[in-house]
């Protein structure tokens, strides 16, 4: 069965998260090491995401949770004196994530002979300030939101299929988690392996997904591969 | 309270079906006048629309209430011998409109310091064919398919504002058909009435919208005036 479209995870795939949020970090003065902090608020987030899916933590879009993964964190680490509006500002670093070099020229040769959607687990209206940030242009905003359960539960993936009129196996992830590949993988979607070696710094642990239909370096790698 | 994000009604507002639809029928071969087969079939729309919001017609996509609408207006006229290969290939061409002269240029322009989304009738996988085919670029692609109710119904309107994260004060319809944009005020919204004189042909009945916050004759002189 052809790849008829193809679906995008943003966070790590498309954007570095990292550099912008210890960026933000350093800015707004928080004590301590910014890159560990930005660190440790993403290592919050597939556990909070997991709570969710559970019903064991509400939180209707992501802002929500990141803010309640921040107040848990400078919580933790015994960090005080960061207001509520120095807060909300570093949970909006999350619209304004800088784009991978490749991604904006590499999402133009995809889109030649194929749909292209975001799949986040963002909501949309942070997937159209990051599009907006980064100037990447896709056909459609898809985000996990518009299905009640974050990834890696199947309903993002299906919904995504309805949505586009296509069938899950004519369907593509492009990520660059292994978790999130084997999501879609379960609810019937063909997927693609990005390598984001840098994706938490120079020295990152090594990742691979042996049963991705294709494994590629870079998004334009992708479009010469399909 | 500025307009932050805008909304687009697409059949008629921004791209011209009428013309589009009648060159299928006469390339498909149906007996009978092409343009009046064009109007006879969106004639039946806005009464299908209300049906499904009444519960009385069920229709899962554009698509599936197109196909009835055209099993019926061939019943109705007595046509006979258009195939389902054929009927189905007719439903298809509402996802390859042209759009009008002004409209690449104008979302260009009106996307610099807004938001922009599509909000039609039509459903998520149409669209991205319409905007595809026309090159036409959107930040998201609303659809009321993902309110579960049609315009004039207030659901398509709150759900693009709440999943634009902004207030429905804060977002514009912008569209041609003054029922869109009563629709519209009803549920909150701020209205831009665009005239589209031509989208019943040469001596179509002049339409206006008095209560429109503003009235254009392009989305270009829309760009100027916001």
């Amino acid at each position: 069965m052809a790849v008829r479209a193809l679906v995008f995870d943003v966070f790590g795939t498309l954007v570095d998260w990292r550099s912008s949020v210890a960026r933000a970090f350093a800015a707004a003065g928080v004590d301590g090491d910014a890159v560990a902090l930005a660190e440790d608020w993403r290592g919050r987030y597939a556990p909070a995401l997991e709570e969710s899916n559970r019903g064991e933590r509400s939180a209707s879009t992501l802002d929500e949770l990141h803010r309640s993964t921040l107040d848990e964190l400078l919580a933790a680490r015994g960090i005080e004196g960061v207001d509520d509006a120095t807060r909300t500002q570093l949970v909006r670093t999350w619209h304004a994530l800088d784009p991978w070099p490749d991604v904006r020229e590499g999402l133009e040769l995809l889109r030649r002979d194929h749909v292209t959607a975001t799949l986040s687990n963002g909501h949309v209206a942070l997937l159209v300030d990051l599009a907006r940030h980064g100037d990447l242009r896709f056909d459609a905003i898809l985000s996990a939101e518009l299905s009640g359960a974050f990834k890696p539960a199947p309903e993002p993936y299906l919904t995504a299929a309805r949505l586009l009129d296509v069938a899950p196996g004519e369907l593509m992830l492009v990520a660059c988690h292994p978790w999130d590949l084997a999501g879609a993988r379960g609810a019937g979607l063909r997927t693609a392996f990005v390598d984001r070696p840098l994706e938490h710094g120079e020295g990152s642990p090594a990742r691979s997904d042996p049963e991705a239909d294709v494994s590629v370096a870079s998004l334009p790698e992708l479009a010469e591969r399909l």
